[in-house]
């Protein structure tokens, strides 16, 4: 498989890389999370080529993480801001962080500090189950087969084929799922 | 800036992104958490090129994230298992393949779903904070400078030099925590 059809894997994790997995494209979400939004601002800090910024920028806007606004008429210009969909993002930028905070702080504390004006104190992220409110640890949590992965084991089953191993199910599965296009789930809640 | 010194960023996402932030290398780790330990299941799972693959592991061991451990001995052959520093992953991938979830479902609902062993039920990860345990929203939590950005910061007080932008503030002090590298930071808890 290649990078580009990663996102034909059945599974949240690669079709999101497929979207922020490439060089830079985190960096430049994170500035934009810090309130910058023209191409030479992202330019002037990241330090990437006009380019590569350029392909990074309009494949965030493709996608629907960004949206480009025009913020001058004469010449047209642009900014950039992240959708409601890009800011769905901020959990991700957060627990990377956190990671490097925790294993890559070179002994000088973390770069930033983050306050949270709802207890008023200096605060990390912790990943919570969204039932309980109990703090997510992965020996704690087990991954089932969503409806279409149930759909596809049940497919192999009525075949009597070989079952994939868990690591292989997203890729196996990634023929099926696009044959199941028409497949709509009805969500339960 | 090159992508490869993008470490040198006083930032804890552009130094958890220098080692996880390749294409496919966070597919790796998804995979190890799946229970993946061997090369040519990673090869068979993943369909990456052998030589890219081998690369990524090396990599993950040589940042500490994965370990090699043997478990053949003629010939010597080697199995690829997460550390404490790669199980510290698990956040990341939780809320990458949440976003996933929620953004990229195709109308076929989550390839996977999480049950919880702690409530028993399907849960879904959210990011709360780790002193009110309340979810942390992006406009309650202000970014404040931590101890080396400080002192950098009072370095260019001192100096009467111009103060950069937020988003500037990564790149910009990254000589200036080079020359504090024995800047020890004396962690208050």
């Amino acid at each position: 498989m290649k990078w580009e059809n990663i996102d034909s894997q059945v599974c949240s994790v690669a079709r999101a890389l497929a979207i922020v997995g490439e060089r830079w494209t985190l960096l430049i979400i994170r500035d934009a999370f810090k309130g910058t939004r023209r191409f030479d601002e992202f330019y002037r800090n990241l330090g990437v080529t006009r380019h590569r910024l350029a392909e990074r920028l309009s494949g965030l806007v493709e996608a629907g993480v960004m949206t480009r606004v025009p913020y001058c008429d004469r010449p047209v210009r642009y900014e950039y801001r992240l959708t409601r969909m890009g800011l769905g993002l901020y959990p991700v930028l957060m627990t990377l962080g956190n990671w490097g905070d925790v294993w890559l702080d070179k002994g000088q504390g973390p770069p930033t500090e983050y306050w949270h004006a709802g207890c008023g104190k200096v605060s990390k992220p912790v990943l919570s189950c969204s039932e309980c409110g109990e703090s997510l640890r992965p020996e704690e949590v087990s991954a089932r087969p969503g409806p279409i992965m149930q759909a596809y084991i049940q497919s192999l089953v009525q075949e009597r084929a070989t079952m994939p191993s868990e690591a292989a199910l997203p890729a196996d599965a990634a023929e099926f799922a696009l044959s199941q296009d028409s497949f709509q789930h009805e969500k339960k809640s």
